[in-house]
């Protein structure tokens, strides 16, 4: 008899945990080659700054991911939960948001915060690794939606690495650049607890588990192709296309 | 006196037609060093059968692209036009579709069409920049998706140096899988002129035929940096992602 897998029967609630983190562990982006280097203080100033530039992008869509996850939401309590991470973004009356913070950290870096945010200096590959994302939440069910964002379990520990590496490998880098880092820090363990919890207890079948599992996939390979966007474009081999107009 | 786009007065067709080949002079992908690989006869058995995979992936997204542009359009006459371009991929009574011949060429280098077309080899990246395309034609006018599909003007020149190479340069590719690139040499430049004159005729303003020009640099981003995802993958640095299926 050969089990495929909706025949199977659902795995444990540890066992699947276990699945997803198992994920985590081979295709977070923290082994990404272009993290490697940045963690090693071997990233060029020029380099540094474009994935700050390209990976604004992805802070730019993020809200609108979260708004989509949202609009699917039967549950005012889910909605009451997840409708803080736009905010976490945005910002509002208490604090600022994340979006800000990470045009500070531009700033810090040299750039033109205006320039970043006026998204010229994203390469085309990386928004169409960010886009997939977006369309990926838009394209399915709430509990796989969710299921994608769980690449935040794996995030603390890459942030935490990443605030010591910054603060001590690019002394050229203003540290008051690095608070985006350190909100995440706690944030995302907070969204990352929620999200599990919701995951877990709503994928009730195995082939509902797997879909979860291959959804937090897709979503590793998003992070890693953005990131081999800017690897190809500012490491090796270092090409940007013809008449991309950041082009130098 | 600042003359910006919207204020300038429109180009002649003269002009607009040397603008939109300007595009293609600069940022169409004949010149991406992966091709020029493939024509010089450089690329290996495995890089050229990788192209034939994630290129498969392009030609299976073009029908859905084009039913997007014909869903677009209020004149019968261009609908009746434009939808003999879903035929000649999906082929009818009379004739064996594009993509038909696409697998024949993937078999005649050696691959599985039923692998090819189970799309499991097609790498994020070159997914994420096909499916940029089809939604670049769903977000955008008619006239800008038409314009997007100008691309086929720089066609012709391609394919009959690609016929010319492949049968040359890669003794090993059985030459009867070429037929695909034997009938753009006659589809692309039907296709190319309709849609050429279609654009001329209804970019009345400077601001349209910014915006077509636009839409073609954005078409052309979107074939080169398929491009680059397959040479990222295959030739330099030679990265797949983890978790991946078909990374070997």
């Amino acid at each position: 008899m050969n089990l495929t897998a909706t025949q199977a029967p659902p795995d444990s609630p540890e066992q699947f945990v276990a699945r997803l983190r198992a994920v985590g562990a081979v295709a977070y982006h923290d082994r990404h080659p272009f993290h490697l280097l940045m963690h090693q203080g071997k990233l060029t100033r020029r380099q540094l700054q474009a994935w700050i530039e390209n990976r604004f992008y992805y802070q730019w869509r993020i809200p609108r991911k979260d708004a989509i996850i949202l609009s699917k939401a039967d549950d005012p309590e889910f909605r009451r939960a997840w409708i803080g991470r736009i905010a976490d973004h945005d910002g509002d009356e208490s604090r600022e948001g994340g979006m800000r913070k990470w045009l500070r950290l531009a700033q810090a870096a040299g750039l033109d915060p205006d320039e970043v945010r006026s998204l010229k200096r994203v390469l085309p590959a990386a928004r169409y690794a960010v886009d997939a994302y977006v369309e990926l939440v838009a394209s399915r069910p709430l509990v796989e939606a969710v299921a994608s964002s769980l690449t935040e379990l794996f995030a603390p520990e890459l942030m935490a690495n990443r605030v010591a590496a910054l603060e001590q490998l690019y002394p050229w880098l203003d540290r008051t650049g690095l608070d985006y880092f350190r909100g995440r820090l706690s944030e995302a363990p907070r969204d990352a607890a929620f999200g599990l919890d919701f995951v877990v207890r709503n994928c009730t079948t195995r082939a509902m588990q797997d879909r979860a599992v291959e959804a937090l996939i897709a979503k590793c390979h998003i992070l890693w192709s953005l990131l081999d966007a800017i690897h190809f474009a500012y490491v090796e081999p270092g090409w940007a296309p013809p008449l991309w107009p950041a082009a130098e």
